[in-house]
């Protein structure tokens, strides 16, 4: 019986420890995706309580402790901080082999040195402990950064968003980690979504242009591309929660012409059908894509949830409160959209992540498709421009993560691979990193353990080296050492 | 290696054999959705031999038999008893990793006494045997039921039912197992079939009320429910073989009002179309889900089967013979339900069941989109209302059962589970509690042998038991110790 | 930790290795679909070297390579055959967890006595060991088929293939295995192609009929299947990229009503629509399985490819050069073609290969609604009429096997299955035969090992060596010893 959490957490054979203590361990983070803030990381700011700090935002959290029957008042409500914990350590217990009993543990024993359990009975303690830590010196976001080995992080920016804290942060002398902005226009996208009007009017105000046209749109927004590209910025980030239309029905010119009628009329307060937003969106979309093209961006694509499917709690506390689900995403849809992109030399570097397992397979093999290499290049071994994204949101957990890693052996090649991210809006799932790593290094080990791949330590450490920082930094074209 | 269907059969760590034979084993059964009959319990009946028991009424076993290229005769057909037998034991050799193979050798254990390998060789000896005890004082049903430890079962009923032998059985002093009805209203629902004109006036005869719209059939079903419900019922099946109307584009007065027009048609020998059925449908659920939520019953959801795909075996035998097939089912349809019902405080506690593993992690994950505890409980642990069930029929082998549980593990609490039904026609089918309890006491025992979850074996047991026993207990709002 | 590629190689336990050296390694091969060269076998072909064994038409590797970043002239472009496998050294280590890495090196083992690992430092000795050999007389396409010990193989021709190779192989003397053709009449129901007329032409001319309505095009075909069964044909192959239409919404009647307007006017150089196209494809696939359920001969079905999704690479290179990718396809469509074959006494003996590993439990269980033995045979195990095929293309890999061999266990006959294929190009994939069986041995193996199943040497090996090559045998009907 292994040792609950012990070193080798994760770590199933001889070759995986070794492979993780030697290499993975110490490897720098490069975390490509995340909602953290970067007005928190400038302020330095410090977490009150345990309570602040995990409980606050972490709708991770709350929907498992609503799945273990824990009354509203306790997770949302006006409950005490102290009480709320109370509730999440009679909640953990029960979590047997969900990825959050782990992900606790890890950041309680990793940024509080604490080494118990969490139940009940140790509620108290944890909470004396780490309130007391947290009013360290060392423990405001950016101690909790530095400790974490953090190269570089990207954080996820709307257009309108003026950029602000990532450019005072640059001039912050006793912080290394570099703070990049990532570009995210969903909001332009949602065309059929009631803020939308005052969105595009916000978004005009900030760049000094009136837009009244789709046309105008589309400069303004590749103004702001190249703002946040010259800001270091090297990725956009798309959530799909909806299908684009690229079955061929529709030219690229009447798209145009759709989207334009389809903008002035949402500017009118007019209501858009599904069929008029989906022409406006693939427009959209094409102008975004050659733009992330041309710059070498990354284009990064969330899809499949299904975002808001409980209205009561909708309408009473808004979205992105533990409500959102997994679906799935037609993977011809997916093909659809990259033949077009790719046909109009407009498809950028893509990672695709899949919020279902069952998607796995399909998109590990999809993205074979539509590799290629730029013509000017002669080197033997370029990065893999389109990427299968490690394991999403639901499925990031250690059988979603193994799965991704093992669908991208079978079917393409996992030595590309740019590896983990950690998507949180917490500044303490870093551990998220060390998790992922522990499990990759199992995978890989694994193989040879089998005896499906020779002994060769100096090929699987450069594998484990590349997947964990190399090859994220190579991808994204980031400047570090 | 491990001893063929030995003491440890199933459990794969020392820690998953404590877990059983000290906790798990002796738990008794509470089996809450079968399709055995009462009226066989009231009359204690006796099986002639292990054919009537075993190849009378089991579809599974008439597949497998078809699989394995035996002839229709043989199975179905005119041949003796005895062929009979003796073809099923030409079978079973070929079907290793089935199920099948498994529950046949535990029943044969448990019940029998009969410690050796079905085959041609053992078929007399198996006979003989089986034969000699069936005709024993204690292996009537009542018997089997007492041997098996059943503290309490559902049986499946239609609102038509009279239901007087449950009410019999509550007199029978020297039988402790509580027999429960439960609702089964599929008829009530197939607006389209043949025989729904007949089935509705056979309601009418039984309720003594004349339904001549779609409103006098709501008052009869409710009054039926009130009527099961006084006789200890707690839950509704509905086996959903079509999709309900819940997308937003019909009003739920609109689909009265199309219900009410559908029935009246359907009652005067109309075909109804498909939309005009899905409304009537969708009207029908909304009415009674929310007498199920008010009485504080169990909606028990069976969805995705292909029903009767081959139409030469339907036209030649009928339904239930061994043809049907796993179908799936849309994920956003499902959750547009559930969202509707919990619109209209109509969404009862409802189990989602799976019968393709591709669904599981989605089910998994969209029950924690509608959890919620009562406004009055302060509690901080309340039972999981929406539920994942139990790896359904195709499903319900040990891939099936160990996916669904890791995946609600994953993805949901996994100790808030009410765990194992038969689902079985056979009162001999639980020994599946068992090969489920043992599956159970592996994945979790797993969950620490590999460092994961710590030794806390009080925990470890509480959990065991619970899904065994005390979750469903408490769920449905079973009055047992 | 496992030697690499060692005798035990995919065996992981005792019995699992006692089942292979004893019983599985040494059964000859039936690769009864493949897609390797009857005029290249007939004329002995020598390769040059090992690029134009590899890497002249593999589209697997191809498609491997780009993953790996490699530049598109060290592919398919114009670098020397040198240069060309130095870039596949070059890949072949990140290949990690990829069948290609195991076939690679299986083959050089297999087929060169090469021990070593492919490497860019190995890249000059694997070229010139592999060319000196395949000097060698032994080393021809015959020698090659010698060694693999392949009793019997099936080609994949077009009808308007004359089939001459394969009628001057009849008369070679000494040469042993069976060269069989395969009927494949995709190109017949293309009849959306660009290519449909030019196809239909050449037909009418290899026939000396002119094809100019429905009626004659199936008289062509029966006598073309005629044709191929009096040179020992035993079955027909169907790439289905689309869906037949056999919802019920169409009469047989009105079908080849449709067909023979559709088929005039594509013959007059109009467009075909999708819906004409599939009332067309309907009616000539009913006509065809039943002539293929009158001859005894199996109907093998591929489908749920994505075909070309990337089209600048189609209009740059054609088909087949490693850009297909894996769809689904809907399993209702699927049962609803059986059910009206079936219906119509049309249904033959049939395969079902999965591309997706998400069809896997889906096929596997299908297949069990249309099993039966027909009416004259009195025996008690007859083949399994219709069968989940081996695990096909992307699928085809040590996960993609184990997943389909497990679903068939859990959910159908596994003892039944048919066992193997190569679908392969090349003349030494038959190392696929080998690593395919290990991984069955290992399937088999443990269940036993696991207490699931008892330990019956004979029966074990009996399994095995039926899905390894008796199986096939006695399905297609081959007339082997």
């Amino acid at each position: 019986m292994k040792e609950f959490l012990g070193d080798d957490f994760l770590l199933d054979s001889d070759l995986a420890q070794v492979l993780y203590h030697n290499y993975a361990e110490t490897m720098p983070i490069i975390d490509y995706h995340c909602h953290v803030s970067a007005s928190e990381i400038l302020e330095d700011k410090h977490y009150e309580n345990i309570t602040e700090l995990w409980l606050s935002g972490d709708h991770y959290k709350w929907r498992a402790m609503r799945s273990c029957g824990i009354n509203e008042r306790l997770i949302t409500g006006d409950a005490s901080d102290y009480e709320k914990f109370e509730a999440y350590c009679a909640a953990i217990p029960q979590l047997i082999g969900n990825p959050l009993y782990h992900w606790s543990h890890l950041e309680l024993k990793r940024y509080f040195d604490y080494e118990g359990v969490i139940s009940p009975e140790t509620c108290r303690e944890i909470w004396d402990l780490t309130k007391e830590k947290l009013a360290g010196d060392d423990m405001g976001v950016r101690g909790i950064i530095k400790k974490s080995n953090v190269a570089l992080l990207c954080t996820t920016d709307d257009p309108a968003d003026s950029l602000e804290y990532h450019i005072k942060l640059r001039d912050v002398t006793d912080f290394e980690t570099q703070v990049l902005p990532a570009f995210r226009p969903d909001n332009a996208m949602k065309i059929q979504n009631a803020g939308f009007r005052d969105y595009i009017i916000r978004l005009s105000r900030v760049c000094g242009v009136e837009i009244r046209d789709f046309a105008t749109l589309c400069d303004v927004l590749l103004s702001r591309i190249a703002y946040f590209d010259a800001l270091g910025c090297r990725t956009a980030d798309h959530g799909m929660d909806f299908e684009y239309l690229f079955d061929g029905s529709l030219s690229a010119a009447q798209a145009v012409s759709i989207a334009d009628v389809s903008f002035k009329r949402a500017m009118a307060g007019e209501l858009i059908q599904n069929d008029m937003a989906l022409a406006y969106r693939s427009a959209l979309i094409r102008v975004l894509a050659h733009e992330y093209t041309k710059l070498g961006w990354v284009m990064q694509i969330h899809a499949g949830v299904i975002r808001n499917p409980n209205t009561v709690e909708f309408r009473r506390g808004g979205a992105d409160r533990g409500y959102d689900t997994m679906g799935t995403f037609d993977i011809r849809t997916l093909a659809d959209m990259l033949d077009a992109l790719n046909y109009e030399n407009s498809l950028p570097k893509t990672v695709i992540y899949s919020i279902n397992p069952n998607d796995n397979a399909a998109i590990a093999t999809l993205i074979g498709s539509f590799q290629f290499t730029s013509d000017e290049s002669e080197g033997l071994c370029n990065p893999m421009k389109i990427q299968h994204g490690a394991a999403w949101w639901f499925n990031d957990n250690k059988a979603g993560i193994t799965a991704q890693l093992e669908n991208l052996a079978n079917l393409s090649a996992l030595s590309k691979f740019i590896g983990m991210l950690t998507d949180s809006r917490s500044f303490v799932s870093y551990t998220r990193h060390e998790y992922f790593r522990r499990i990759l290094c199992s995978v890989i080990a694994g193989y040879v353990e089998r005896g499906e791949y020779p002994l060769d330590i100096d090929t699987l450490a450069q594998t484990v080296c590349d997947i964990c920082y190399n090859n994220a930094k190579d991808y994204f074209g980031f400047k570090l050492i």
